[in-house]
């Protein structure tokens, strides 16, 4: 941390800072500049407050030097984190790592014939993951809300005629263990992004779990949520980018995919690009989901729906199961050319 | 709802969007334009779905054309909602109606000493609710994390020192039953704005919400997210501006005092400003707190705390309780010539 | 400036950034701490780019620590500057230094009646100055572009026949001499604010200059456009809130008062609101008018319009003039318990 | 054009609003509805402004319901513009049409040496484009400001020595017709993009433009743009996306990939992305340059330096030129699988 004086600080404000930073058990640097002086502080561990000197006579402001992660953080843990899980065909379903991982299936389960049929029809053009939401965390209380338990079962009657592990979301603490029981992977929709009493809960769950990002939560804000659950035992966790929240009004949400090369250097963790709800428009899935693959993300996550006109929600953002197959050969193509495995 | 056809859509086409609008069981009018045809959508009682229609050939685009929340709205409910509380002196605490209330306090509960008497300056300044988080969502898992249930018994002996009631935060749906035995009010914070589980909660536990705007809610999934606890059967609502998330990094948020005026003719809820977490430094608070006084809000959630220097979380933007009472002295001479009632 | 070094950086590489930074004729100061070494550099008489040092191995940060405007900063210009031109009745027209300047008029000029009409009505009702667009920078090139040249003229005929000081808007550097010859202020619109061309243009006039904040201007941006018309040789700038653009879609922009108080500390020039431009809607628009002064922002810019219906541009935004001669009864009883002066 | 009343409007406002559409040329529909009555208006060419109704009594809201863009628009042009110039080796350098555009070059122009060095290298590397500032927009009236009619000079020598067309930024309408003497493309930066006059000024000088977004302009705004140039007549215009402002700060700017599928459907400009000034970071240009390929822009606009450390603007953006010459290799290989073109 530096703490830099005001101008007009006199030495007695400096004091008081060099005091304040040897109460909290670290150690003060007082330098002396052109304009100002600035206090440089060093000996903690992790980070410091900034807090803690603001709002003492003559500071004007406190800057914090070193990043706020550190399970998450790839300095303190170089390798890259894979996420590995029994898939179709007796072998691995694997993200990150080198492997680009596909995870694909509807928005929401709707029926048992969609959804089973949907998983079907996935896995045989290519997909490692199947998605489904069963709770559905729905802007308007009118909305479709998901099939609940009933959606779990079904979901685990895709796993079995497929061989397809299954991610789906959690939106309550109380229902982590029930999930749990049914699913594969547990997923953290982008509105509980920093709903800390649930990222706690999975975390405890001994699942992996895909953590999404919050529509408006910064890159430090998104590891720092993955830091609560690796805190809380689980160093499992696959971060998804699924487009933030911008003032363009004309694509649902605008999709970081510039932040990927820095996340990826920032941290040992797999992250998986959803194209489907960031357009919000199956006509640019395709493309963004190439994007993905060659910015270098570990894996897309797509919606798929067999008759996406007549889905119960994100219709308009889901590929038909042709389109989906399509999509895969140009990615195996280009993972080719891009030194990328897909399973 | 407003359907648009493409330029080449054909008569089979337009013919198919009327049959999937009767088959919904609405009324379809085709509109014949220069350029294109044109759908409109009668007869349905609430907002359609735009999925419904965006996937079929030769449409372009579904535009809603009425507001999706309804017992929010000041349209089916043009009076005010006041909340009115029993508050110190044996007088009612009252926020909306023409009443601009005044909610003070820490921002944590921190000790017995520190509440009590930030407490009881606050009261003697003219605070007709107090507010202190035992149960404090942050950023970082290595913050302070709040007293909790000690914290929860602090604030309740603060109340019956001072006759204030008090509101908290929530931050667990499995929290409710606990924190409505000693708060007088549930509050919602921005990182759990969209936490429906959390909102459905709140809203069973018989007492009123403060709801605030999360960061980057859309004034429309702000009023859907009240409409979420008044469907539960809780139309006791205060609103709560704090800020919004937007580019400029100077202020900790950017607080959005031009939608007051229109939130308050789109609804009937009352709604506080938030002038210390929007802007996150006390010199600018007094200011904001006049100018929401100003804007037309019904009142102000302030951090006041007797030692900012020292304080666990968010001290920067603590007044002092002598600031406290200064500001609300220029409230009031504000409030008599704006003919606002101040309790 | 603090130059971070990562953890893992050489002594040769803290020793190539510490030579770089004599080079350039400044003093390095290493610093080792727990996790890493910094660099402070020190004997700067202004901002250093921190470009200098990013690229250099070993390097993860270069971090400034001083402001990088100086002449419109408050730190080394203590006092308030005032903006006063001769105004109506042979008394001053006055913003800043303790004086709210109220600024009205037309949106665009669109007639002779219109705007003498419109002039005469903010005259009586308390205005002290005319605004009016006789070039109008649109979105689209099918849209009204303004009167031009008639419309300066007729700009000229309205203070002739009330005595308002005129502001009216520059769009291209060639009109600057023209435009200095009608008007009293020059006004830089916020598609402008980085039109850097344009603003040492205007610098150059020997006129007032009114500088709108960029839509997406950070207030560092902000002011160092400022900084441009003052290297230019002219410290009368009027800065002017506007709005900014931020995801919401219900209001036009979103009007950032909370940062007039934080401008008001870095800085000694005077600033004005825009209630009409950043609302978008006349229903708003006294409310937010009341929030600038309470706010304690140096005046208001509001649009006035006769006929707002028939207005060719930006009619829903603009008062009608009664509604605005209520809102002056307002701001005055306001200024006076809020110790400000209205001329 | 579809106007909403309110459920309280009366049959005189219905018929008011029906009256003034008439009075404007057009024909109006009244469509009654369960709630509401809502009027469609027909018969207009181009777009309504909703301006002239949202102030009659009765309206709620006045819907735009076709696009505000023709001469840029796909539905009017369905054909790719190309834009194509004589390039190295006698054969044309193009963008768009199915070929991907390689633009590369130094941030500014510094000194002969530098340029045209820097072009020899990305020509060998197989740049089609050379990129250069010698009048550079800069934050801060401090900063370097570039060579001006010396950098143009020599970046026309760099093209003798190369065969590279040039691209290089106006900002001032009164340098159009020196700069179109020594450049092939004239560049509006993205602080100038809806700058009009410049807009207009650039459409006249008879070369192509490349017309870089607003850090926030709205893709509306963005073609909206294109369309003051081509209205001036120049339909040779290359849209650029390089970055747009969000609340992100770790990354200089979010590069907005998502906006290309969608641009490429509603526009037959052909459009490039700047990985450069987008991230703002060398280490992940690359990545996205990778990326913009992937998603379907039809071309690249890469800062490249032989000593980024040593740059006078934007060196930790810059690649040197073996890392471009690295990129160039992966993206033909890519090309060839995604059947794309790169002359």
């Amino acid at each position: 941390m530096l703490i830099l004086m005001h101008p007009n600080a006199t030495s007695e404000d400096v004091d008081r800072v060099a005091d304040r930073v040897k109460e909290l058990g670290y150690v003060p640097h007082k330098m002396p500049g052109a304009q100002r002086v600035a206090v440089a502080v060093t000996g903690n561990a992790g980070p410091v407050d900034p807090a803690a000197f603001t709002m003492l006579p003559g500071v004007v402001e406190a800057l914090r030097i070193s990043k706020p992660w550190k399970l998450a953080s790839r300095e303190t843990h170089p390798h890259d984190t894979q996420v590995s899980l029994p898939g179709p065909g007796g072998t691995p379903s694997r993200i990150g790592g080198g492997v680009f991982g596909i995870i694909a299936g509807p928005c929401a389960v709707e029926s048992r014939e969609q959804t089973v049929g949907c998983a079907k029809s996935v896995v045989a053009a290519g997909a490692r993951f199947l998605r489904g939401g069963a709770y559905k965390p729905r802007t308007s209380p009118y909305s479709f809300q998901g099939l609940k338990l009933e959606g779990l079962k079904i979901l685990a009657e895709a796993r079995a005629a497929t061989g397809l592990p299954v991610t789906t979301e959690v939106v309550d603490p109380a229902h982590v263990a029930e999930i749990a029981e049914y699913a594969d992977i547990l997923q953290i929709g982008t509105r509980n992004a920093q709903n800390f009493a649930l990222l706690e809960a999975v975390a405890k769950a001994g699942k992996p779990v895909l953590l999404k990002r919050g529509m408006s939560s910064t890159i430090e804000e998104f590891l720092m949520a993955a830091e609560y659950i690796i805190k809380g035992g689980n160093y499992q966790v696959i971060l998804c980018e699924r487009g933030i929240r911008t003032f363009e009004p004309m694509t649902r949400n605008t999709v970081d995919l510039g932040s990927i090369p820095l996340i990826k250097r920032l941290s040992h963790l797999p992250i998986v690009v959803d194209p489907s709800h960031s357009t919000g428009d199956a006509l640019s899935v395709p493309a963004v989901a190439r994007a993905a693959l060659a910015v270098g993300a570990d894996g897309i996550m797509v919606d798929v729906h067999p008759d996406p006109a007549r889905a119960l929600c994100d219709g308009p953002q889901s590929l038909r199961p042709e389109q989906f197959a399509d999509l895969m050969g140009t990615l195996r193509k280009m993972a080719d050319v891009l030194g990328v495995t897909i399973d």
